[in-house]
C-alpha cells in the first residue's frame, strides 16, 4: 500500500523505492560494511557497470549475471532496477554513453575552426577508444538488443554534433547543401572510427584525427565551389586560419601533390 | 520416399522439387492459362515480387501475403520455396539486391577517373531511387528482419565496391591509408544517399552524383598531402582529367573560394 491510502491500486512503480524490504538481504558479515546506495544512486551504479561492460563486449556477450556481478549485487536487484531485462539496461547505458559524447562535441566558439574540430575529435575519439567493442557492435547493426528506440538514439547524437559543427560555421540557417555536407562528413568520422578499430587502432590516433579535420576543410572548400553560403561560411572559416595551422600546412601539401596539373586550370 | 531406396530417411529439401504434386491445384478456368514454371523460375518470380515490395515499403510492411498476391501464386507456395517466412526470403531478395548493385561499379578502365565514377554514381544512385524505401530501412537499421548475415551481404557490397574503387586507381597493394579514405568515400556516399532519400530526393541527382564525384577528388588530394602512395594515384589520376572536365571545373572554382586566404600560402 505504499503507506498510502490513495494508491492502493498502483502498478508496479517504474522507479524502484529504496531497497530496504525487496532487495535480498546482505549475508550478516556484510552488513553495515556497504552504505545502502538510493535508488539514484544504485540505478546509476548499474549503468555504470553495464556500460563498463557494453563497452567492451559486444551485447551478446555480457548477461545480466555479469552486471549484477560487477555491480557487486544479486542478479533479482538488477531486475528490480530494470525489470525489462538485458534491452532495457542496454538502452539506459547507451542513452548514458549517448549523454557522455554529446558533450564531446560543445567547444567554445573561438580560435581558429579546425582548432575547434580537432579538440571535438580528440575527445570522440577518445570515447570510441575507450568503448571500441561496443562502439563497433552498436553501428554495426544486427545485434539482439538493437530496437527502433536505441537507432534514434544513435540518431540523436548525431544530430546534436551536426548542429554543433554548424553553429562553428556561424551560419544561422544552414541550406540544404551545407547541412548535407556536415551530416556526410560525420558519417564519415563515424565510418572511419570503424576502420580505425577495425585495423586495431592505427593510424595513431592524432594522425586519424588530423585527416579527418582535413578532410572536412576539405569537404567544406568543394562544396563551397557549387554552393554560395558554404562559400561564405567556408571564406570566414579560412580567414581565422594561421599560416603555421593545420591549413596553411595543407594547402602547401596540397599545392605540390597539384604541381603537375596546371594543365586544368 | 522420392522414388529412391537410399533417400528414405532424407530431410526437407532445400531445393523444391517442381509444382504438379504438392502445389495448390489452380482453379479449372485458369488450368493452362499460365506455362508451369520451373523451380529456377518460380524462385525468380517470387525474389523479384519481394524484392519489388521490400524495395518501397519498410520490411515490417510486407506480409507474406503480399508476397504471393504480387507474384500471383498461393502462400503456401511461397512458403514451400521459403520454409523459413519472411526473414529467408527478405535474405533471398536482399541477395538478389546486392549482386544487382555490386555490378554497378564495374566499369572499364579507361578515360579520367572522374568520368568512371561519375557512371558508377548514376547508376548506383538509379539503384538507390528505385528502391528507395527499402534502401533506407536497410541502412539505418534496427529492422526485424535484420540479421548478421543480411549485415555480412551489406559489408560485402562496400568491400567489394571499394575494391572496384581502388582498382581505378591503379595501386597493385594499396596501403591503409589509401584503403580507409575510399572506405570512408563510400560510407559518405552512402549517407548522402540516405539524406538525399531524406530530402524528397532533392538536390538533382546529377547534383548529388557531381558532388559525391568532387568530394572523392577532394578527399584524394587532401590524403595524398599526407601519403605518398596516395600523393602517386592522385597524380597519375589528376594527369588524366582534361581543363574542361570536373576537375578542371572544379579547381578553378576552389581557387576562387580560396583567393582570400593567400596569407596561409
Amino acid at each position: 500500500m505504499n503507506g498510502s491510502g490513495t494508491a492502493s491500486a498502483a502498478p508496479t512503480p517504474a522507479v524502484p523505492t529504496p531497497e530496504a524490504p525487496a532487495a535480498p538481504a546482505p549475508a550478516p558479515a556484510a552488513r553495515g560494511a556497504y552504505r545502502r546506495l538510493s535508488v539514484a544512486e544504485r540505478r546509476a551504479q548499474l549503468i555504470t557497470a553495464a556500460l563498463t561492460l557494453f563497452g567492451h563486449r559486444a551485447p551478446e556477450d555480457v548477461s545480466l549475471d555479469d552486471v549484477a556481478a560487477a555491480a557487486k549485487v544479486s542478479r533479482p536487484l538488477v531486475y528490480r532496477y530494470f525489470p525489462g531485462g538485458k534491452p532495457q539496461l542496454y538502452e539506459a547505458a547507451l542513452r548514458s554513453a549517448a549523454d557522455d559524447l554529446e558533450q564531446c562535441f560543445a567547444e567554445p566558439q573561438t580560435g581558429p575552426v579546425t582548432g575547434r574540430l580537432a579538440a571535438a575529435l580528440d575527445r570522440y575519439l577518445a570515447f570510441v577508444d575507450g568503448h571500441d567493442a561496443g562502439f563497433s557492435a552498436l553501428l554495426q547493426g544486427g545485434s539482439v538488443v538493437e530496437t527502433s528506440r536505441t537507432g534514434a538514439i544513435v540518431d540523436e547524437v548525431r544530430r546534436t554534433a551536426a548542429e554543433q559543427v554548424l553553429a562553428h560555421l556561424e551560419v544561422a540557417e544552414p541550406g540544404p547543401r551545407l547541412r548535407m555536407m556536415v551530416r556526410t562528413w560525420i558519417s564519415a568520422v563515424e565510418a572511419a572510427s570503424l576502420i580505425w578499430l577495425d585495423e586495431g587502432k592505427q593510424p595513431p590516433v592524432e594522425e586519424l584525427r588530423d585527416w579527418l579535420v582535413d578532410h572536412f576543410m576539405a569537404l567544406l572548400t568543394v562544396t563551397a565551389a557549387s554552393d554560395p553560403q558554404t562559400a561564405t561560411a567556408a571564406r570566414a572559416a579560412l580567414a581565422l586560419e594561421r599560416p603555421d595551422g593545420p591549413v596553411g600546412q595543407l594547402g602547401r601539401r596540397v599545392l605540390e601533390v597539384v604541381a603537375d596539373a596546371e594543365h586544368l586550370l
